[in-house]
């Protein structure tokens, strides 16, 4: 079987589960690996690191099924050459998160990719509709990495009942199973992106500790705030703030934030050193609060499978509860 | 047509929609509306008025539905007789939240009365549990009024898996229409319990100016904070905050509120005055994050009957998307 919605529909795939293209961790291995599954897979284009984007799109392009790639709008607004490399590789869509489309929504659409941007409120989500967007991705403050403060449960209707039917709403924040698919396309949503469950499948590329720290923690185990974007000394505009996995790092310095800037130097180099020696007690580690749901490390084809699954059994099994009287 | 679930059959209701227990507004008239129309009202105890609490429960004791009775467990507490009055009026269920419902349980299940109790993560799950819940709440931040931090996507799923199908589970927080209750049914939940959009009812206790602010809030209008809870002088212990419409004194003081306590003798005088004056760009409306999804003032047995009928449609519609490839 297969759950079909406008979104799946307007992508050309087989179930309405997306890949959150996270920086460093989605890179073409998991991309992949997304979409041959059923799903749609987009890559982190992240930060911008143009050597990494030219060696990952070779390999997408390839790849014979569809996928996406996926750009942080104000960093690829100071490096808009890379937009030009990943359009060459011919996604089926670019995804823009954080800042304004327009400066490249008619690039992308003159080449046929759909345009899909991810938004966190009202005027988030109307800037990318008259920019042109074909699809909305509704993010709450569930999700890791970065993002603001409204829970999906707000945003999620906000943002399907401003856009009134025009694009599909995928939702986005704190979901990693079936339980979430069904319950968002309840709300109206015509699927999901998710970012924390693919980082702990085996084709993600970070770090096997990284992995391993998801799976260990339970629910209640993130924070949004801005302190690994300050211990990066590379602050993002606002609103937008990180969800982490708590650590010592989160625990020595949340509410403290001025303290730290006082000594920035010092904690810069420390974090420094610690992200590249892994050192998770003090690096961070994205993540969203369905952390709690994800236990193990299984290849992204099974991912996609168990939440299909699960999804479907209870969009079959729930209507059972409506009764004649 | 009904929905059934364990909860309404362990309620003897109807429709599996409970009427938060709001201080101050969930009053006898509210409370027996939301049951007469196949949903569950709980009176709110609040913080313990005692005269009002008598006269109230007098009213209660005149009508033939079923009811309940909520209280602040840590206010309970410092006036336990409280209870009898309650418990005197024969409610088919006590509903206690913020704190170990422990001193009380077996008062009330004595009468063979419910327990219901409000519970914000794992470790208040736990201890309701132990204590002999009958039934769990899981409150989410989008919650008006008091609460904590975790997001429903979050909390629903986690306190679903600690309670394993003893007890049911109801989902509380920026829920306002059939798609939340859809969409919360989902993920497991066996109800919601619903606040600000009962408060914006005929039948509710608060002022028409009041309601009137709540027609008119968008979604993203309101904020959580210590900030009311200070100007009355009157904190809560932690962890739990308060979410109310964002206003001119929320804007003042929210991020200042150190200089709040250091002016507070001055502030909490003059919050009192609006608070009698019904000056609401200063005194607080409690809303939760589903305030957006409310845009009139219908008698409570409407609001019951839409979020049926929009939860009916959907159950029994989307499982359409489940297609055979």
């Amino acid at each position: 079987m297969s759950i079909s919605t406008p979104l799946s529909a307007l992508l050309g795939i087989e179930h309405p589960i997306l890949l959150a293209p996270m920086d460093l961790v989605a890179g073409a291995r998991l991309t992949m690996a997304v979409s041959a599954a059923g799903g749609f897979g987009i890559l982190g284009g992240g930060y911008g690191d143009r050597a990494w984007l030219e060696a990952e799109t070779a390999k997408l392009k390839q790849f014979a099924g569809p996928f996406g790639i996926g750009f942080i709008t104000w960093c690829l607004a100071e490096q808009p050459e890379l937009l030009d490399i990943a359009l060459a590789a011919r996604p089926r869509a670019i995804m823009l998160s954080f800042g304004d489309p327009k400066l490249f929504a008619s690039r992308i659409k003159a080449t046929g990719a759909r345009l899909i941007c991810q938004v966190q409120d009202e005027a988030s989500a109307q800037q990318a509709l008259d920019a042109g967007a074909d699809i909305l991705v509704a993010q709450g403050t569930e999700a890791g990495g970065h993002g603001t403060d409204r829970a999906l449960i707000d945003v999620v209707p906000a943002v399907i009942d401003l856009a009134a039917g025009r694009v599909p709403v995928v939702a986005a924040g704190g979901l990693a199973d079936g339980r979430g698919l069904a319950a968002m396309m309840m709300l109206g949503a015509s699927g999901v992106l998710l970012g924390t469950r693919f980082y702990a499948s085996l084709e993600a590329d970070g770090a096997d500790e990284a992995k391993k720290r998801l799976c260990a923690a339970g629910s209640g185990s993130t924070v949004r705030s801005i302190i690994f974007d300050l211990s990066k000394d590379h602050v993002w505009p606002a609103p937008f703030t990180g969800r982490c996995l708590i650590n010592d790092h989160t625990r020595r310095w949340l509410g403290h934030e001025v303290e730290m800037m006082q000594n920035l130097k010092t904690v810069a180099a420390e974090y420094a050193a610690a992200r590249a020696a892994r050192n998770y007690d003090i690096a961070a580690i994205s993540a969203g609060q369905g952390v709690g749901l994800i236990h193990d490390i299984p290849p992204a084809a099974e991912i996609v499978d168990r939440i299909v699954t699960e999804a479907e059994q209870l969009l079959l099994g729930r209507r059972n509860f409506v009764s004649a009287v």
